[in-house]
This record gives structure tokens, C-alpha cells and sequence, in this order.
């Protein structure tokens, strides 16, 4: 284990962790609120820590697969340590539990939150908040491809457990190049967002705090209601903006560089569109019929809470807690499915969920052709057994952490319904669950215990599983 | 499709069927009761229908995988409305959904009910019921193993979709001889839980009764406590039988010809045992700390309701929908487990959860040594990688069931515990669930739709899926 190497890439990051604080210090200063020296102190920390740990020089630069993952589980925790400072110094969020919790939540681009008032908390701790799911949402780790000097050959094991989803797909050779397109694209669309809210009428700081967390598929509003004090308008631009940035990032370099067919052609993208249609109209029919919902009503607030959970982000206009059982069920799939790969959003990823129905399908075509011997194409080409393989795997270990959680989580004496879609939500990275974590519900109904295990779950799907459960491996740390 | 073979061999499974009627119709005599014509009247149907069938004479004996699983499939089906025409006749139970859905619940040995007050049947009515699980139990198709005149080829298809869990062990190399040996274990064991139960201060007609129930991991009792009223002496002998029947029943014959140490060298076994051990110890100290059991109470009790739970009998000593959440948590995640393979047990087997979980450390362990290649052992031996491959498939199936079920059935209005449990406990063939099909609730609670949504998932469970899958497959159907 080269402990050097991993030391001075987080001591690195810590100080590029301090450089984004001085943001939410502006917004203190210009609002003229009397907090700034709670960020004033946590930059300084992370001063300190960062440069003592950026003296730790590496004898090589090099870092296998393992080292990567360790790396980045490693630097969320330790970003999320140092990133609840502000809460707990300004006693805005006076418990560190749960200063932490909300501070993973937001780096995990999650979107759960303990607030039981949000508007009780500081434009700047505001903003700072809802900018935590914007770093989160590309990765603390595109920054750090495009600023770190590094190689070439650490990198892609850096990708590889940062970018989301079965396989990466080969954006431009050169990973730097790479990191820095996604990194303009992301800020396009969310500049774009920003303006499109600001001709809804929405004040500057309102335009913007949505847009960070919409980009990154988060979640947290700055209003108790979420979204739902939004008018129409910014409520719809609001949907289509958690709709693209739950899209494939690729798909949008292709368009860029006017190979806009091949764009379209993406498998993924056609599965992605069609759930979506799919569950709005269903959804729509269905509380038109149960709950006398006026249909263009109903089409409304089903395309955004269709699009908010899909894309994992967690905004809400209505409590879909009391939606009746059939839209529940869909939302509680849809919350499996998540966001296309290599995408802000969380989930098991569409191109994941596509590969384990066609692998399951043949399974089943086994049965009645046992001597048949069929590959699986996905985007066109042969999928590689090995993915397939890694693909059910996955899936069946995020079900072993759901169903080990449950028991973990029960130990709080809540309703089976909160207990599992809190999991549920919080491993796929959504925010709200139903019952008492429904949309206008929050987790602060859990002890401290419940808090943590619910963090690590945020932790755990946001990296896809490996790197969290990697670092609780002793074998990792100690073996050659 | 051999259509001749398969309506021939129906034709012989309806001729048995209808000799099986006799047993309750003797039952209906001893006691005096008036409904003797209900079952005389099915056996008639039965007699015609099976002769009309047996005309049917098979150009060619030959079937292969396909044409097995269909057979099997249909047998159940045809079996099932035939079995519930006594309850419908008789008018105990007067709505035929309602008699199908509790005789599928039998022969399939779930034990889940739509009865309100199982104490207003007659006691013939009553032995049918368990009497379904008896048969069911074993699988019918064993009877057919050693009746039918087959050829060797045809009978392993029909072994491999009948016997339960992912490999069939060969216990002996001429099938029907292993079908008598089973077949007899299996009325040696029920007769001495008979006997046990006699001991115990219970009638003949309760002994037997229950003793059938148990020997098929069914689950219907004939109180509306289920077993609550035993005695203390029962609850133990049924408890330890319900164990003894989730256990392969090749272990049992190796034990029969003095090749003891071989089978507890046993992996499944061993597994089995300790999860046991474990569950029963834990929700004992669970009921202890938390509901003032006095803890020699809370062992028994706790015992029971694992061995019912594992086992996917469904008995009950106990209301465990009021227990704490962490016992219910552990019962929840039993009944995913579910017995042995090999066993009349249902569930996922407890081989299929151990090759599930070896092959998915092996995942995570190719994550940290990318170039591994490691084969997953089982019982002392390697484990083929399609065995590998069809374990992740068949819990991949089985979790898209269960959340297709659940959309399904949120038509009804029932509370998501009370659907997720209901479809939990009936695709695993356990019966009672928590919540409204709690242990002392029943499954009136829905409607006749859902009632079919279930009554399917009883079936898809029993026979592991696949056959029943297939009879909806048009391809399987018409293509050569």
C-alpha cells in the first residue's frame, strides 16, 4: 500500500476543500451575517492538515487499483469531516452526528437531511450546503484529474471508481482532457439553469442554490416545502434540468461535437426516456382516477417527482407520501433504477438495470434452449461476460447491504415503511423515502447510531459499493 | 411439443388425484358429517376428466426440458382446480377464488389462508386441507416417479424441475427406486411425529392432521391460533420436525445406509444448523430485553417461529407481528433463505444463499486482485460456473417478481408491509407474513384479483420459477 502517495493526494484535496470554502465566506460577507468565522476556522484547519499532509512526499507516483479506491473513499470521509465544521462551529447544526450526516448527504449529492425547520439556517450555511452536493455531484475527483499532475495509468483507476455506472465509457483518450470537458459541460448547464430560474422570477441567490443542487442531482431546497412554493414555470425547468444532468455526460460531448445521430442512438438513453414516459403518464392516470387531481395537474407534479427521484436528485413539489400505493411502488422502483452512468445521479444506473433484465432474460431462454449459447449486446456491441458477471454481483451485494441495514436500522423503533426506504433512499442517493422520511418528513426522527449507518449506506452507493467496503477490509491495508 | 405425452401424463396425476379423495371421504364417514358428496362428486369429475386424458396415447415417450417443466407446471394448475371443488361444493368455502386460492396455498405447503375462522370447517374439509400439503410436500410428481412407466431420460427433466434448490444430488442412479426412498422416509417421519405428537396428550385426528401440515412444510392448522394451544410438549416435537423436514432428504438416507460422519460433513447442513442457532438465540435476547419474556418463554417461543420460518412451514406459537423489529427483521430475512435443498421446504434454499454469497465475496475479492481466478467450492467440491451464473439469475428473477408483484398488487389499498410480507410469504411458501397477514391475521383481506396475483407467486415459488414462467411463454408453446 503506497500510504505516501495516498496521503499527499488528500492532503491535496483538503486544500483544494479550503479554496472552495472562501465561496460561502463571500456569501456570509455579502449578506453581512455574523458567521464567517466558523468558516474562517475550518479553512485554516484544512489549511494545516492539508499542507502537513501535502509534505508527505511519495517515493513513486505509482498507485494500483486497490490504492485508488482507498484513495477515494478515504477523501470523502475526510471531506465530509472537515466540511461539517462550519454547522457545528456557528452551532446552526449544533450536533456533530448530525452536522456530519446533512455534510455527507450533500457531498454524496443525497440530499437526506435532519433539518426538522431549513429556513432556520444561514443564507451562507445555505449555500454551502446545497454547493457541497455541486462538488460532490461530478466527483471531488474530475477537480482533481484536471489539476493533479499525475499519470496516466493511476488515473484510470481513479475514474474507475469515481465515474458512475458498469463501464466508462472512452470520452477522449487523454483523462485530463476528459475531466475537463464534463467539468465545462456541467458548469454550462448549470449557468443555464441559473438564468432559465431567473426569468421565472426567482431572486439571484434562490436561482443559484437550486442550481447547485439540481446539477448535482441533489436534493436540498432551502425552503421546508422543497420545491413546491416554486411557481409552475421554475417548477418545469427545474424537471427538465434533474432530467439532463441524470443523462449520460458523453451523450452531450458527442452532441457537442455534432455527431448528434450517434448521440441518439444510445440504448441507454431510449430505456431512459422510455421508464420516464412511461411512469409520468402512469402516474398521472393514476392520481387523476384516485385523487381527483385536475390531469394537467397530475401531469405536473408527476413529470417532477418522476424526474427528481429517477435522477436521484430528492426535490419535491408534492408529498408523494400520500400518493396513493400504485404511484408509490413505481417511485420506489424508479429509486432502484437511478440516473443513466456516467451521469451526477446516483442508483444502480439504467445501463446496469438494462444489462441485468437482458441477462436474467437469457437465463430464462437457457431453460427452454439449454445448449444455446447467446451474448448480450448493449449499445450496440458484445458485453463482456465479465461485466454481466460484475453486473449481477453488484446487484446482489446492494441487496445483501439493504437486508443487513434493515436489521442494523431496526435496532431504532421506527415503522417498517421509514426503515426501508430510508435505506433505500439513502443507498441510492434520492433524500426523501415514504412514512416519516417522505418529502415534507426528514431523518431527524433517527438516533445518532441509525444517523451514521444511514451515512455510510449515502457513502456506499454514491462510490458503488467497492471503495467504502474496501477500506473496512484489514487484508487491504495490510497486504502486498 | 409432445401435447399427447403431456395431456396422457395429466390424465394419470387427475386418476390419482381422485384416488387420493378417498382418504378425506373416509374421513367424512368416520365422523358422520354431510358432506360426503362433495368429494364424491369431485372424484367423479376427476375419474371421467382422467380417463378422457388417458385416451390420449403419445406417439412418442420422448419429452425433453421444455415439455417437463410444462408437464409440471400444468399438473399443479389442473390439480389445484380439481382440489378445490370439495370446498366449493360443500359451500364451506363458498367463493371459488377463495377455495382455489387456499387449495393452491396447499399444494404448494405455503399455509397461507383466506379463512376468518378455520375452527367453522368440518374436520374432513379440515384433513383435505393439510392433506394437500402432505402431497404437495413431496412434490406429486415423486409419486409419478414411481408409478409412471417412464424411461430414464424423461424423468430426470422431471426430477430437475421438481426436486428443489440448484443441483440435484444423485442420490441413487435409477430414479424411481430414489423416489420409493424418499417417498418412504417421508411416511416414516410423518408417522413418527404421529406418534410423538399421541404422547403429547393430543386426539389421533389432531396428531395426524398436524403431522401432515408438517411433513410438507405447509402450515395450516385447524385452530385459529394455529399451534397456540399445543402444549408445551407439542410445540417442541412440532418444532423439531418441522427442522428434520427442511433438511435434504439425502442426508437422511445416508444415514440410513451408515454413512453417518459423511452427512454432517455436510456444508448445507452445517450452514443451516448455525443459522438456526444464531436467529434463535438472537431474537430470544431480543424478546427478553425488550417485552419482559422470562427468557426459557422467549427460547421456545423464538425457536418455534425460526423452525416454522426457515423451514417455510408458517406455523405459529406466538404473534410475532407484535415483536420488536429486529426479531421480525431476522424472520424476514428467513424466509428469503428458506430450507434445504432437497427438502419439502421452499424459500431460495439454503445452498442457493450460500453459492449466492460466496460468489458475490469472489466479486469483491477480484475488485482488490483484478487477475484472480478463483473457483467457488461447495460441498468439497467446484462448483460449475453455470450453477454460478443460474444461482445470481434465479435471485435476480426472483427480486424483478417480487417488485413486479408489488406494483400489482398496490391496486388493493392495503399497507405496503401487509403487500410486501403477503408476496414475500407466498413466493417463498412460508404463509403468514406481518401485518394484516400476520401470523393471526389471514389473506381475506384482499381482493379476488390480488388473491390470483398470489396464488401465482405460490406456484412460481414452489417450482422455482422457471415452469411457470414458461406456460406463459407463447415460443415455448408453438416453436419446435
Amino acid at each position: 500500500m503506497n500510504f505516501r502517495m495516498i496521503f499527499n493526494n488528500i492532503g491535496k484535496i483538503l486544500l483544494i476543500e479550503a479554496a472552495l470554502l472562501f465561496f460561502p465566506l463571500l456569501v456570509s460577507l455579502i449578506y453581512k451575517e455574523t458567521n464567517q468565522y466558523a468558516f474562517l476556522i475550518t479553512i485554516g484547519a484544512l489549511l494545516c492538515v492539508g499542507v502537513l499532509l501535502c509534505l508527505i512526499r511519495p517515493k513513486t507516483k505509482q498507485i494500483y487499483a486497490r490504492e485508488g479506491f482507498i484513495l477515494v473513499g478515504l477523501s470523502w470521509i475526510v471531506m465530509s469531516l472537515f466540511g461539517s465544521l462550519p454547522f457545528v462551529i456557528s452551532q446552526e447544526i449544533p450536533s456533530f452526528v448530525d452536522a456530519l450526516f446533512e455534510t455527507i448527504s450533500g457531498f454524496t449529492t443525497t440530499g437526506a437531511s435532519i433539518l426538522t425547520n431549513v429556513e432556520g439556517l444561514s443564507k451562507s450555511m445555505l449555500f454551502w450546503r446545497s454547493f457541497t452536493h455541486w462538488i460532490g455531484g461530478m466527483g471531488v475527483l474530475v477537480f482533481i484529474l484536471a489539476i493533479l499532475p499525475n499519470s496516466e495509468g493511476q488515473n484510470i483507476y481513479i475514474l474507475r471508481a469515481e465515474s458512475t455506472g458498469p463501464q466508462v465509457g472512452k470520452l477522449v483518450s487523454k483523462v485530463r482532457f476528459t475531466a475537463r470537458i464534463l467539468y465545462l459541460i456541467y458548469l454550462g448547464f448549470t449557468l443555464l439553469e441559473v438564468i432559465f430560474l431567473l426569468f421565472g422570477g426567482n431572486s439571484f441567490y434562490e436561482s443559484l442554490v437550486t442550481s447547485l443542487a439540481t446539477a448535482g442531482t441533489g436534493g436540498f431546497g432551502i425552503y421546508n416545502d422543497s420545491i413546491a412554493s416554486f411557481n409552475s414555470y421554475s417548477q418545469i425547468v427545474i424537471g427538465v434540468f434533474m432530467l439532463i444532468f441524470g443523462i449520460n455526460f458523453n451523450i452531450f460531448y458527442l452532441i457537442l461535437i455534432g455527431r448528434i445521430a450517434q448521440a441518439f442512438k444510445s440504448e441507454e438513453l431510449r430505456w431512459y426516456i422510455g421508464i420516464i414516459v412511461f411512469s409520468v403518464v402512469t402516474i398521472a392516470i393514476n392520481l387523476t382516477l384516485s385523487m381527483e387531481y385536475a390531469f394537467h395537474i397530475a401531469l405536473k407534479d408527476s413529470f417532477f417527482q418522476v424526474s427528481s427521484i429517477i435522477t436521484t436528485t430528492g426535490f419535491a413539489t408534492a408529498d408523494f407520501n400520500l400518493w396513493p400505493n400504485l404511484s408509490k411502488c413505481i417511485l420506489l422502483i424508479l429509486m432502484f433504477v437511478g440516473a443513466c452512468a456516467g451521469s451526477t445521479g446516483g442508483g444502480m444506473k439504467v445501463s446496469r438495470f438494462v444489462i441485468l433484465f437482458k441477462s436474467l432474460k437469457r437465463e430464462i431462454k437457457k431453460l427452454v434452449h439449454p445448449n444455446s449459447v447467446s451474448n448480450i449486446t448493449f449499445e450496440g456491441s458484445t458485453v463482456d461476460e465479465n461485466v454481466v458477471k460484475g453486473v449481477n454481483g453488484y446487484f446482489g451485494i446492494m441487496m445483501c447491504i439493504i437486508f443487513a441495514s434493515l436489521i442494523v436500522l431496526s435496532f431504532d423503533k421506527l415503522d417498517f415503511e421509514t426503515n426501508f426506504t430510508a435505506i433505500v433512499a439513502c443507498v441510492n442517493n434520492i433524500g426523501p423515502g415514504f412514512s416519516l422520511v417522505g418529502p415534507m418528513g426528514n431523518y431527524s426522527c433517527f438516533n445518532d447510531f441509525s444517523k451514521i449507518i444511514l451515512s455510510a449506506l449515502m457513502l456506499i452507493g454514491r462510490l458503488e459499493i467497492y471503495p467504502i467496503l474496501l477500506l473496512f477490509m484489514p487484508k487491504v491495508w495490510f497486504n502486498k
